[in-house]
């Protein structure tokens, strides 16, 4: 965290701002958001470089009713954006039982997780939409590609059992699954992507000739096709963000403005009813969810979060692994920059 | 509709709600949603007169704050409640920004497009989530059904083009599809069910023995059953309502009380920002998706809502057509109450 908070200083962020966004990428690291946190740190840092982000954003309020508002990031990095974002949603939540707060001029803020949970210490429920920052995904029969894997995370607060978290791509499998695949020199399972004559393409290293599955694959695809074109509606378009043909692969550009969109509501549970009943609930529903009986050769049931909370511990104690391939690309960006390399 | 306000009177509703609840069996019908529509009549009856529902319920307001309220339908029908629920959150978000309701002791309302429309005609978008009324879903790796086909609609309006309408259940196939699949001797895709063993079961007989796959199939079903399980908790546990083990079967009792749970949620679009430049960019969005470039063999790009929208445009000319099975049960229905029977 230090090593991220360094580099992002080095290359013009203020100390605080530095801090937050070196703070947000590692907790993504330490809960196995691997795609989501240091990994990135080459890219921003590029990025910044090239004038894609504004290291000294004007972030402010465009529109802003009793339990809403738009909230314009200035084209800073969206990790800055989206905590403000969640903040505001959890003060409208707390005065009139639920907030919502779009994006627009922000950029990619690592897993939607990061903000979906924000609201549980305020005994709150989170939910996250976002348009992801390069389209790989085209309309259900089509070949255009005119839509992300654009993700929903949703927290919800239990009593003594860990808080549901579920934060998802609309996609059978995100993009980031296929390119370490790729790295791996391994086989993709069928139904994660098709070839343009809507053949199943299992070669990761031809992803660039194919497109990825929406959720529900050949049998439903229909289903994560219609879920990735409403959730970037109401990330994007809702709040006069990019959607569509406006999204700029962020991957392959460096330094045109994003204007990536998303939203975050938080709703205060305290509104609906008694707190402690519902979590008392929560905790009863997750139980009988993981004593289920279950299917010959599951050896456990997972509620969503459970994964990332386990990877946390493992992480807060073991620390967090990183591939040679990644710690040439950060001891790179040290060497650059000037600041020491990580672990040094 | 005539025909269905008349049941539904005769079994003792107030001539005002049973209009409603016609109105709006009617309107299932006509766009398509043959499951929702006059079909449920004859179990709708059957529940009246075993004491399942309450005709004369008292729908009230039982926590309320600026953008949300819990709305207690006294088991009275869903349709009813589900109707109010969306009223109060279009009331709420045209002060606040958005309005969310959800209800608590409701009942089977019918599909959820019905009420994620509701607010459109007030130039805002509409979400809705259900809790199921059976459960047909175990959790991912799990043989117990803990959870229901609990559906998510939203409805997103556009400018010259047709709003855009998801309707879709958290599983790769509804429950309904199911039963279709049984009564017309055919055998379902592999990917719909699995039977107690995790294998592919493909024979709609053979149903009870089986649970489907939620969406994302045998590859990314655990997204889908973390969809199912978030749905159930913001429609069912948020508000009060029965969830998981809570969740009473109504296909097979006719007189418990179910306390079904929904939520619907208003947003207004003139919060977030221009209107009439929401409208443009919906519009652009829906024609490049439709003239996208296709795969080889598709004929044509769907927009989520085109489907039923044309469906509502055949029937509204051409009649809703009536199966042979259904029409037989609905005229033992007309001759149990003394009414005329559909068509005399």
């Amino acid at each position: 965290m230090a090593f991220i908070q360094q580099a992002l200083t080095a290359v013009g962020l203020p100390d605080t701002d530095a801090a937050e966004v070196a703070g947000l990428m590692a907790a993504a690291d330490l809960q196995g958001s691997d795609g989501h946190g240091v990994s990135r740190l080459p890219q921003y840092v590029r990025r910044i470089k090239a004038g894609g982000f504004n290291v000294r954003p004007n972030i402010h309020v465009v529109h802003e009713h009793a339990s809403t508002a738009v909230l314009n990031g200035d084209n800073g990095m969206g990790h800055l954006v989206m905590k403000r974002a969640a903040e505001m949603a959890i003060e409208k939540a707390r005065a009139t039982g639920i907030g919502w707060v779009n994006s627009q001029f922000s950029n990619h803020a690592g897993p939607a997780s990061l903000y979906a949970t924000m609201p549980l210490a305020h005994d709150m429920i989170g939910l996250y939409f976002a348009v992801g920052n390069a389209n790989h995904l085209p309309p259900w029969g089509g070949l255009d590609m005119l839509l992300s894997t654009n993700p929903i995370a949703a927290a919800i607060p239990a009593g003594d059992e860990r808080p549901i978290v579920l934060d998802m791509a609309t996609t059978v499998a995100a993009y980031g699954k296929v390119k370490t695949k790729a790295l791996r020199g391994e086989t993709m399972p069928q139904g994660w992507m098709i070839d343009r004559k809507g053949q199943p393409l299992t070669d990761p290293k031809r992803a660039d000739e194919g497109m990825l599955l929406p959720l529900g694959g050949m049998e439903a695809g229909y289903k994560g096709y219609g879920l990735a074109m409403i959730i970037g509606l109401l990330a994007g378009t809702l709040g006069g963000a990019a959607m569509g043909r406006e999204v700029i692969d962020f991957n392959h550009d460096d330094d045109s403005v994003t204007n990536t969109g998303q939203a975050i509501a938080a709703i205060n549970i305290a509104a609906f009813g008694d707190v402690a009943l519902f979590k008392r609930s929560v905790d009863a529903l997750v139980r009988d969810f993981r004593n289920s009986e279950r299917i010959p050769g599951v050896d456990r049931i997972w509620v969503p979060g459970e994964r990332s909370h386990e990877t946390r511990m493992k992480r807060t104690n073991g620390g967090i692994p990183v591939a040679p391939a990644l710690l040439r690309a950060l001891d790179q960006v040290a060497d650059d920059l000037g600041i020491s390399r990580l672990g040094d």
